[in-house]
């Protein structure tokens, strides 16, 4: 997998190795914000790294709860740069204007600052509408294991710059379908499940996604709202992340590294029936 | 260094190994949202690992341009909950009230939307009247590559949980001032500075932060605030994060590990002069 060209800068630097100095290239992550809008309404910004932009839009609607239902969003595109090359916003349209988008920032505003405590912000997540994902759903214990390989082995911009994380789609076989960097978790995230919007095969209800680093709420929130049953990562989630997919039943690996992993909530998806305790 | 209890909280989890299936009992790294109060007006809510929460409040304030400086800080305290036990709400009184919290959150959000590009990015940074912290503070390489190692052997909820990340202050001396650790590395961040400002140390200007991971934009942003020459990091800076340091002239230094490290930005500090190239 080939990645836009737009995520890698090239800069000088200077290593200092036992005792030497050497001038070195070094090849950095590429982080710039980029402004969503709805309509003319700029609606946030984020840091995020450069590249797939429509999908991380349309992911973030998705995965916050801006919009409920894919078939709200009517169009999207990148908004010209003045300078023609690039750009950093990305207006998108939605259907059954006009649409109040004050209310919809008051909503959004309303939704992470849910509460003062974790109770409530899982209260919160029920309110969205956010429910249990697919029961029928199952994957091997051996086949999860393969999927850290899978992940590294494809993280390209990661290989040359040491500084992103990753999201990646896997299906019941192990097969890698799709994987998305960023120097923000929760922006690999995004764009996974924007790619799932304008691939138009939401819900995710038959994948694995598999995160790099920590599961934190947000991971756990953000996978529930795509319907993803099956929520790996490569190490610890959090207490409230594993509170919420407990309470709507979503599976949470952590620690999937080698031939180990921890199932957190949700084991009958992993894990042999016989066999758990 | 005794993490504060709240920081780990205990479940119990499945564990999958070469096929076989064992019970086991997790310590997890403790994720809660904690809201900031200004007065009476709910300015924020995060999502934080409990503990230390003036601190991060605080820190918080400072680090992001909420106010200018210290003084205008003139109380806080946690709110006590309903069921007394323990709080997710703190509550700052700012002097020269009666002060305009809606303004106030409008220049907030105006700092964190500030721009839809890099270069607005850290054109907002500098009206917000951040400068170049003290030239004249040095720190051996040596030393710094002792840097790691305490903080790695200090992180004491780390170790337990697998989950969190850190931020330490040290002097040029090497010796570790402070640790603070984290769910989120901004939020570790904050707590230094607010500990700081509770300290009545502020600026920092003759320390140096090292944090776990990577050194984006925002975490360069925060050292600025806080007036510290150095910051390092154990893994990659993003490319704003490097363009920040270079025209603020922040000593940056990115993959701190064992013997060897790379200076993004400011290498009088921590280079000697007839060596680096």
């Amino acid at each position: 997998m080939r990645a836009p060209e737009r995520s890698v800068e090239l800069t000088q630097v200077a290593e200092w190795q036992d005792g030497e100095v050497r001038p070195l290239q070094d090849q950095l992550a590429a982080e710039e914000p980029l402004e969503v809008r709805i309509g003319d309404t700029p609606l946030t910004v984020t840091m995020r790294t450069p590249g797939h932009d429509l999908e991380l839009a349309a992911g973030f609607l998705l995965t916050e709860g801006i919009v409920q239902s894919p078939d709200q969003i009517a169009g999207m595109h990148a908004v010209a740069a003045e300078n023609g090359t690039k750009s950093n916003v990305v207006r998108v349209e939605l259907k059954d204007a006009p649409f109040d988008v004050s209310e919809l920032k008051r909503n959004f505003i309303a939704a992470s600052s849910c509460g003062i405590c974790g109770k409530a912000s899982i209260d919160a997540t029920r309110q969205r509408g956010l429910r249990q994902p697919d029961t029928g759903f199952r994957v091997d214990p051996e086949i999860l294991c393969g999927m850290t390989e899978a992940l590294r082995s494809e993280q390209e911009v990661f290989s040359r710059t040491g500084g992103l994380h990753a999201a990646a789609l896997f299906d019941a076989g192990g097969r890698l379908i799709v994987l998305r960097e960023d120097i923000g978790r929760h922006n690999a995230v995004d764009k996974i499940v924007g790619w799932a919007f304008l691939e138009k095969t939401l819900p995710l209800s038959r994948y694995v996604m598999l995160v790099s680093g920590r599961g934190g709420f947000e991971i756990v929130q953000k996978a529930l709202a795509a319907g993803i049953p099956v929520l790996a990562s490569v190490s610890a989630p959090s207490s409230l992340a594993v509170k919420l997919a407990r309470e709507l039943g979503l599976t949470l690996v952590g620690f999937l590294r080698g031939r180990r992993f921890v199932v957190y909530s949700g084991e009958f998806r992993c894990l042999p029936v016989s066999r758990s305790a």
